[in-house]
């Protein structure tokens, strides 16, 4: 298999898992957390796929198309580790969906990524809301859902936050 | 469609034009051209599909995958108006097949490498061979070939070099 042909795979598991996780949250009220901008394409996925939503977008730097950058309320800037806790202050009420696509070539930033966002993104979330992430998420509070047939395990993630505090 | 989509379709209609180029030059003798290397991507496609085949890389400033980057003596550095004029001292033969990828933000720069390797690049080629392309190529000697059945037209291109001088 080629980078190009994984490349492809990647992004359609990453559409599917999106589209999978809109359409289980229709019965959840809330808004979408969008962890990491990048060049905005799966932002921009999401305000297609859930046009009524409120979506918050988590951004160290941004550096997306310009059509693809939210206004300034809904962007929030900084450093996930910074961000992420204070974040409930500024989304005002639990979220529906997250999706984090938080992984880079530095393979000890995406772990400590991954470690934070698991610790912290459960107490910004609606029970029974839905996570799609590019890294595993462990945390009791998240419970793997399955995947869309043609997602190969591994290679996105999907989860429900569990209705109680802690499992 | 959101970007995502359109990026998908793009980056499908890319491949599917690569694999089908790569199955029409089972009869022809040559090496392959890759203009802009990128990311590497491609260049890892086209050794995937074509393993027999000595492949160019034309590129002003390597930035690709380290897994991706051609030996020096297959790696042609510098602009293109510079380098494919004098390409055959390099290459030796006329190619077989070439990839160009060339499109950028800048329209108008994306419109003069299009004139440039529409001009220039049929020199390098046997007669009969294909080229795929991401911008469309206008010159009698390249004629436009019938697209996979998957690729919408003006999303990617496909030319056979006419076997005389010119049409
Ligand atoms: C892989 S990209 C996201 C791509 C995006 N999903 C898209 O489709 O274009 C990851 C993004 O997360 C941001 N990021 C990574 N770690 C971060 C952190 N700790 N705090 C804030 N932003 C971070 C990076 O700056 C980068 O823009
Ligand atoms: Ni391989
Ligand atoms: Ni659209």
């Amino acid at each position: 298999m080629s980078r190009l042909d994984s490349f492809i795979r990647r992004l359609s598991a990453q559409r599917a898992c999106l589209d999978r996780a809109a359409g289980l949250i229709g019965d959840i009220d809330g808004p979408v957390l969008e962890l990491g901008l990048g060049n905005g394409r799966t932002y921009d996925h999401l305000r297609h796929i859930l046009p009524g939503r409120e979506i918050f977008v988590f951004e160290r730097q941004v550096a997306a198309h310009p059509d693809c950058i939210p206004d300034d309320d809904h962007l929030i800037l900084g450093d996930l580790a910074c961000t992420l806790p204070a974040a409930m202050a500024r989304i005002g009420r639990p979220a529906a969906l997250a999706h984090a696509d938080i992984g880079s070539g530095d393979i000890e930033a995406t772990a400590r990524n991954a470690a934070r966002v698991a610790a912290v993104l459960p107490d910004l979330l609606a029970p029974g809301a839905v996570v799609a992430a590019d890294q595993p998420l462990s945390d009791p509070r998240l419970i793997a859902l399955a995947l869309p047939d043609d997602v190969q395990p591994g290679r996105y993630h999907l989860y429900r936050r569990v209705a109680g505090e802690a499992a």
